[in-house]
C-alpha cells in the first residue's frame, strides 16, 4: 500500500466487496461506471461493515477496534481508534466536511475523496498531497445517491466517474453508528483546529467513544450518535508544543466549554430548527480529554464524562 | 470468501494448520482422509489456538477479541465478540447442539458441519443454506475421535470423509475455555430461541465474558465454563420487533430469571447426577442482557453480574 | 510461517517496511547490507509502529492490541498481550537481555536475534532452536547502530551483515513506550525465572500495561516506562506445576515485594546514581500478578496498582 490514502480505502473497500454477503452490504454500479457500495440504507449492513467504513473513512490510516465502555451503573459497546499523525487521516480524510448536494440528495461526504476534491477552506492549512486516479468517498445519508451525484463527485476529484466509489450509510444504520463513533479523535482534532492550534504538531491520537443504539427515525439518531461524542468519549493526544499555547486552550477543548452543553443533542438541534449551523461549533469535542506535550512531559486534562445524559439518550 | 460457513471455517483452519508449532496444537490424517485437529486433547493448546477455534464455530462470520473483565475487587482475561446477523453464525454454526456419539467417543459438536448435517429440530426454523463440499466440525471432548466417528459426520453432512476436518478441545483445555467464553451472545441467541422469539429479527450481537480459569478435572472445568457465562457474561443485542415482544420476555433471558439460578453449576450439575438435561434449560443465559430494538430505539435491560460466584468458582 | 521467531519476525518487518511512511518509520540500508529500520530515532514512528514493533519482539509468537486503561480517577491508552507458551517468545526473544555497545553506540538488544546469538547465561536454562540463516534485533536506544554495530551483532549471531536486521526506538519516543507497554508478561516471566521457577512449565500468559505518556528527556521516559509497568501492569498466567511451589513464590512476585518499591523509578534511578544493575533486580515485576495452576485448578494472587505513584509519574 503507497500513502494515497484513497488507494488504500480501494483496497479496504475491495476486501469489503468480496465479503458483500457476509457483511450485509450491496455492492452496485451505476451507469456511469461508479461503485456503489450500500452499508446501511436498503441493507441491513452491521458491527463489521461499519467498522470497515471507519477504516475506509480513516483512508486506511489507523486501526479501529471493538470494546465494551462503562459508564458506572450501565455500559454499552464503543469503539477505540488508535492513529498517528492524525492530521492526514482525521482532518484530511474522516472529518464530515463536504457536503454533497445535488437534486434530491443530500449527504454529508467523509473519506480519503475530500483530499481529491479540496473544496473545504480547511485544505487551506492541511497540506496533502494524494495523487491517486482513484477516489472513495463515504457518504452519511438515508439515500442513495445516483449518477448526478457521482459524476459530480468525480469531476470534484479530478478522476473518471468509473473510478469513484461512493460507500453510503444512513445514521441511524448500525454501520453509521459504528463509523461515527470511530470520530472521538478527529473530533478532538477539529476542535483544535477550530481553536486555530497548529494541528501539524500533533503526533498521535487515541480515542474511545460509545456506539449510539439503533433509532427508529433520523433525528434520534443524529442527537443518539452526536451524545455519545460529547458526552461518553474520550480522547488521548500527544503533540509537540510548548505548555503554554496547550494549558490556554485545555480547558476549551470538551464539550462542557460550549454554551450548548448539557442538553440531548436532539432537543438543541430542535431548538435550533434543525439547522446545524446555528448550533455552536464549539460544541462538537469529546467529553474528555487528554494532551501529553511530549517536548515537556507533561499532560492537561479536561472535560468529564456526562453518565446521565448518556443514559437518557441512549437508554430512554 | 463465500457466504458458506464451512468454506470460511476451513481457510481458517488452513491458516491454523500452517502455524501448528506455534499455536501449539497438532494437525493430522486419519485412514479415510479425515483432517483431525487436536487444539487441547493431548497438546497444549493455548489462548491464540482458542481464538482461531471461536472463530471457527462461528463460520468466520464473527470478530473475537481478548479484553480485560472487571468485576470489583478481582477481574479476568476474557473474550469479546462482534457478530452481525447472529442467527446463522450463533445458531446455525457456533451452537453446541450436535450429540456426536460413536463407539467410546462422545463430544459436543458445534460448528459449521451442523448446518450441513440439519440433524437438529432447530433447523426446522432457521433457514440456511450451505453449499459447501467439506465440513468443520468442532467437537468439545477429552477423547480424540477415530475414523468411525469421522465416517459417521461426513455421511451426516453429506461429503466424503477426506472433505471433513474434525477441531477437537477438552473443556478442561485453555482452547476449550476460550471458544466457550466466546459463546455469550449464541447463549443469548438460543434463550431468545427457547423463549420462541423469532430470532431471525436479531441484526447484531456484541457480548463479552471472561475465560474460565483452567481446570484439574473435567467436573471443575464444566461447571467453570458455564459459570463464567452464567455469572459473568454481558450481551447487547440489536433487534428489528415490536416493544411488547420484547418487554414481554427481557426479565425471562438472563440466567437469574431460572429456577437453579446461584449456585455453582458444578454443584448444581451433581446435583442432577451429571445430567445436563435435569438442569432448567432457562438457566442457559448470559448474566446481563441489552436487547434494542432498532424499530422504536428503546432498549430493555435485565440481569446482573454475581462477581461472589464468578470468585467462588474460578478462583478457589 | 516457521516456528523460527526470526523468520516470523523479518516477514513482520518486511510488511512494515513496505508501509513506512504510513508508519512514520525510516528503512535504510547501511554499507555491510545490514536493513536499519529506525522507528523512532530520528523520525517520529507511531502507536502502530510500536505494535508492530512489540510482535518483532515476541517474535511473531503474541497479539496485541490497544486498550484504554482505567485507574479510579484517570485513564491511560494501554496494551494488552495475550501469549501461549511464553518461555520461547517472552525468555527467548522479548526479554532486553543483550547489551550491545560498540564505540559510542549503546542500546538494550531485545528480539529474536538475542536466540541466535545466545551470548546471555539466560540460553543454558531456555531450550531454543531457531535455524533461521537472518537475524532481527531490536535496540532500545536513542542512537541509531552504524556498520560496526551490525557487524557485531552479524558475528554473534553467525548469520551475513545482509542477513540482519536492526529495529531501533529511543525509549522516550511512541514506538519505545508501546513495545515496553508490551512487556507485561516478558516482566512476569523474567521475575519468575529470577526466583528459580521452572519457567517452561509456564503455559499462557495475557497482561495488560499502560503506554507511558511521551518525555522530554531519556532520564523521564525511563522513569516512566518502568513506573507503567511496575505500578500500572497486571499479569495472568496459566502454569502446569504444584500449588506449594507456586504459593512459596507468589508474594514475591509483584514490583511490591521488593525493598525499592514505593517511589518513582526515575529517583530510584537517581539515587543509584543512574546504574541500573544498583537497583534491587527484584523490583522488575508487575504491579498485579494471578497465577492458575493447570495441574490444581487453583489460582494464586498478589500485588496492588499505584495509581498514586502512577499519576505523579505520568501527568505531572
Amino acid at each position: 500500500m503507497s500513502l494515497s490514502m484513497n488507494r488504500r480505502a480501494v483496497e479496504i473497500l475491495n476486501r469489503m466487496s468480496d465479503q458483500a454477503s457476509a457483511l450485509g452490504i450491496s455492492v452496485s454500479t451505476l451507469k456511469n461506471g461508479t461503485r456503489l457500495v450500500d452499508l446501511g440504507v436498503k441493507v441491513p449492513g452491521g458491527l463489521l461493515a461499519g467498522k470497515g467504513l471507519a477504516e475506509i473513512c480513516l483512508g486506511g490510516l489507523g486501526e479501529v477496534s471493538f470494546l465494551p465502555l462503562d459508564y458506572g451503573d450501565f455500559s454499552f459497546s464503543g469503539i477505540s481508534v488508535a492513529i498517528d499523525g492524525p492530521v492526514l487521516p482525521c482532518l484530511g480524510s474522516q472529518y464530515a466536511g463536504w457536503r454533497v448536494h445535488r437534486g434530491k440528495f443530500f449527504g454529508m461526504g467523509s473519506g480519503p475523496a475530500r483530499a481529491l476534491a479540496r473544496t473545504e477552506e480547511l485544505y487551506e492549512t492541511i497540506r496533502i498531497q494524494d495523487d491517486a486516479d482513484s477516489a472513495v468517498l463515504v457518504l452519511e445519508s438515508g439515500r442513495l445517491p445516483d449518477e448526478e451525484v457521482a459524476e459530480y463527485v468525480a469531476e470534484k476529484c479530478g478522476v473518471n466517474p468509473d473510478r469513484v466509489s461512493l460507500a453510503v450509510a444512513a445514521t441511524r444504520s448500525v454501520a453509521g453508528a459504528v463509523q461515527i463513533a470511530a470520530r472521538s479523535v478527529e473530533t478532538a482534532m477539529h476542535k483544535l483546529f477550530e481553536l486555530d492550534f497548529d494541528v501539524t504538531k500533533t503526533l498521535t491520537g487515541f480515542g474511545t467513544c460509545p456506539i449510539a443504539t439503533p433509532s427508529a427515525d433520523d433525528l434520534t439518531a443524529i442527537g443518539r450518535t452526536n451524545d455519545c461524542v460529547l458526552y461518553g468519549s474520550k480522547v488521548y493526544l500527544t503533540v509537540s508544543s510548548t505548555d503554554d499555547e496547550i494549558a490556554a486552550l485545555i480547558d476549551k477543548i470538551p464539550s462542557c466549554a460550549s454554551r450548548d452543553y448539557g442538553q440531548l443533542f436532539r432537543d438543541l438541534f430542535k431548538r435550533y430548527d434543525g439547522d446545524f449551523y446555528k448550533i455552536d461549533p464549539f460544541l462538537f469535542s469529546p467529553a474528555k480529554i487528554a494532551i501529553t506535550n511530549a517536548a515537556s512531559g507533561r499532560t492537561f486534562r479536561a472535560g468529564r464524562f456526562n453518565a446521565e445524559l448518556l443514559q437518557t439518550s441512549l437508554l430512554s
